[in-house]
């Protein structure tokens, strides 16, 4: 199955247009449309720029022009911020000039009621009738890191990088954005899919399942048209690359209110989990989940199952661990005989001898990664959880109050840093390899280091009670490929 | 019922000893008795120190003593790191000295077998012929605010404050404080119980019930004697000050992890957890969680029932905290007629007419603060959920893109900030005693302030999920607190 080529030659100067206008561009700092037009401006766009305004000469330094038609040059992308009534007009323009894709940020249509449904069906049929694709009305608009063009009302910028994201709400899709960005995150491309007038959430994912940018998809969604496509597409995508979706309008409160923001559809939502399932499509439980899970896909391997093996420096921390993987549906597994006597070779006599491993209070890093060898090993454990692996707060306390107990130089603490340093180094780099060798997720659950460098590299969760949901997530999703695949 | 006063004195020396004599101190940096000193000693404590070690002279500027006999005066807590196989010896020592309570933070104890199992009775046993108490052994140490002693193994410096916090585990209780500083929530004193010895987990909980510096309990335990006195000190002290308790070993995989960790008792879980909560006591799902809960209880009254008000600027965030609120067990009330037209005579006429009242990208302040008014008002609403407070991040993209649109003055854009700090800073007060005029908990849902004092003010907590489980839980609390007291 492919996406209609006509459509993905839409979508691609949509997300990759060499030449942009923005329609209702203005000079007061505090209209929706300067904070857009400031953020492309600045967000350092590749493509040309031209402010269309009925009144102004020059906006931010660059030559504003009347209607699009004066645009002394192609352009690929018109943005619309003009009001609702005028917006017929403005996309009449638009076809005329040979505009291939509209971003419709004005709101006033289907949302407000029956007369703005009405208007909102005849600026989707002008539209198509100039073979424009459009994104909204009342969308917050796109994003797409190719050509560096942040079209966003929300006050974000992504980091660029391999998820792609789809979001029947602007709010909540740039709040997945903005966690991206705090999480070392990289988006390809993003949509606000607004009102949903002409492109519908399963054609940005359609397109996404095609895109070679887009490694991981992840959307936001309250409902779709029950004759849509929607699910033979996502099972589709799914096949290939993961699609995780937090789907809102779950309870009867929430279908209300979701009634009234999009017109998604009520009643049949225990029907809808089962279908995303069926699907293959992962169902995100918070904004923050959808990010952590598409951050820890990004960086390991799928598991071959569900069986977690769990490696931590105290002994609390264990328990709470083995508790949330049991909770999720992972198997704690009883650790091979070999395994148990590998880590008797490095452990005290005393250590509790089963899984988790408790390296009770050892803060050494080789002796870590033996371990954590050790487990990776093990040919029934298919994904670690690996508690513990920075100490480097533990040790950057040490290194100080060693200035102060004054028996060693200023050297000699600079040179036990940096020893520290190199071991965290090479655990963060046996970490990486050994998941690439066992082909084994290992996940880091701890405080985050405190250089962003490392924590870029590994993926790193402060509480193990949510390490635990996506270790499981990453397992489901893992047998669905594998049960279709067996099937093919 | 209150604690004996025996018991209560010695506690009241352990946590406000105007005297500790460190037992094992040492010069070498890489030691955990030096990295506890060390703390001890930066953390700013009010008493006088005295390091004990056998051959030294002094460390780290202070005189040190070969024995805790020789120390010439009076000393109120020792805190033991000499091997296991001397403590014995060095308990003995302190109860000649007349010491009123150990910190033994030594390890090989029961933790590692029979043998050490033995070894711990015996120096309880000497412990308590000299009527001390002891922490421990096996604890990762005390901390009390009020003497300002950081008696503790991990990199972490507690903030100062109300919420005392008990744990059976080392590792998870002093990430409950990191987490805490991260939060602004400050402790009042916490013991890392270790063994249990002789201290047990419901000794601390009954003396932080009767302790005027200590306005919320918090804790992490695994297990507890079946013939304890837990349940009647929970029940009795949470009728006082909320008690939020995570509990480790709710899966028998966890169980099993607990079991050898703390020599937790399993096989009854369900029914532990039912108990917890016919004692009032309220059972968190992550530390994450027991520090949020706490700061929303410490800045927030108690609801009086679980009917939730949602006020957003964003239509899907109005819909993920409808669903999250449901799932948590709130009610997503219909809000009274007179609200609704409160609302009309600020919202657009086409605005949802329900609950969540979603403003509609309204970015104002004032009509923020006049809608939230006119939901508190709303005598079926008992909580509120109100998402958006904060526009900083929106505010300051606009602020710089004015400085780029070249039509204001740097006075100007000035005047703005100002006003727009201003407006926040009245949101706040407002959303403050809004929630004392009504005794209604407001809790705010959305990315922090970037001011740091704003944040120290105002709950705010990023996740709607998160949010939702707190303000159910505490609807939860408050009517065991209602049903107790009205059975009085």
């Amino acid at each position: 199955m492919s996406i209609k080529l006509s459509l993905k030659k839409k979508l691609d100067a949509l997300f990759n247009p060499r030449s942009l206008a923005m329609i209702g561009a203005s000079r007061d700092p505090m209209k929706w449309s300067s904070i857009v037009f400031s953020r492309i401006l600045s967000g350092g766009y590749s493509g040309r720029v031209f402010p269309v305004n009925l009144k102004e000469k020059e906006i931010l330094g660059l030559p504003a022009y009347a209607s699009i038609l004066d645009v002394p040059d192609k352009v690929d992308v018109a943005v619309i911020c003009t009001p609702a009534s005028t917006v017929g007009k403005v996309i009449h323009d638009c076809g005329q000039k040979g505009v291939e894709a509209l971003v419709v940020i004005t709101s006033g249509f289907s949302e407000v009621g029956r007369e703005g449904a009405l208007l909102e069906e005849e600026i989707v049929s002008i539209a198509r009738g100039y073979n424009m694709v459009l994104v909204g009305p009342n969308t917050m608009g796109i994003y797409s890191a190719e050509p560096g063009l942040n079209c966003l009302m929300a006050p974000v910028s992504p980091l660029p990088g391999k998820v792609a994201c789809v979001s029947q709400s602007g709010n909540v899709g740039t709040h997945m954005l903005f966690l991206g960005r705090t999480r070392a995150l990289g988006f390809s491309k993003f949509a606000s899919s607004g009102n949903e007038g002409d492109l519908v959430f399963e054609d940005y994912l359609e397109y996404f399942g095609d895109d070679e940018e887009s490694e991981i998809i992840t959307g936001y969604m309250e409902g779709v048209d029950p004759g849509s496509r929607f699910v033979e597409i996502a099972r589709d995508v799914a096949l290939r690359k993961p699609v995780i979706i937090y789907k809102g309008g779950r309870s009867e409160a929430g279908t209300r209110a979701a009634a009234s923001h999009t017109g998604a559809l009520a009643g049949s939502l225990d029907i809808f989990q089962g279908v995303l399932r069926q699907a293959g499509v992962i169902s995100a439980s918070s904004n923050k989940e959808v990010v952590e899970l598409a951050r820890t896909l990004e960086l390991q391997p799928l598991p071959l199952g569900n069986r977690v093996g769990i490696l931590t420096r105290g002994g609390g921390w264990g328990v709470i661990t083995a508790d949330a993987c049991a909770e999720a549906g992972l198997e704690v597994v009883r650790l091979k005989d070999e395994t148990l006597a590998g880590l008797d070779r490095i452990l005290p006599s005393y250590w509790s001898r089963g899984n988790p491993v408790d390296m009770v209070a050892n803060l050494s890093e080789s002796a870590y990664i033996d371990c954590l060898k050790i487990v990776a090993q093990d040919p029934g454990v298919d994904v670690i959880l690996a508690l513990g692996a920075s100490t480097e707060d533990q040790m950057q306390d040490i290194f100080q109050a060693a200035g102060r107990f004054g028996g060693l130089s200023s050297e000699e603490i600079q040179q036990m840093q940096e020893s520290h340093e190199q071991a965290t180094e090479k655990m963060i780099e046996t970490i990486i390899a050994l998941s690439r060798e066992f082909n084994k997720p290992i996940l880091s659950v701890g405080r985050p280091f405190l250089t962003h460098e490392w924590n870029s590299r590994l993926q790193m969760i402060t509480e193990p009670e949510e390490a635990a949901q996506i270790l499981a997530k990453m397992a489901d999703y893992a047998k669905f490929r594998q049960s279709i695949n067996s099937m093919v």
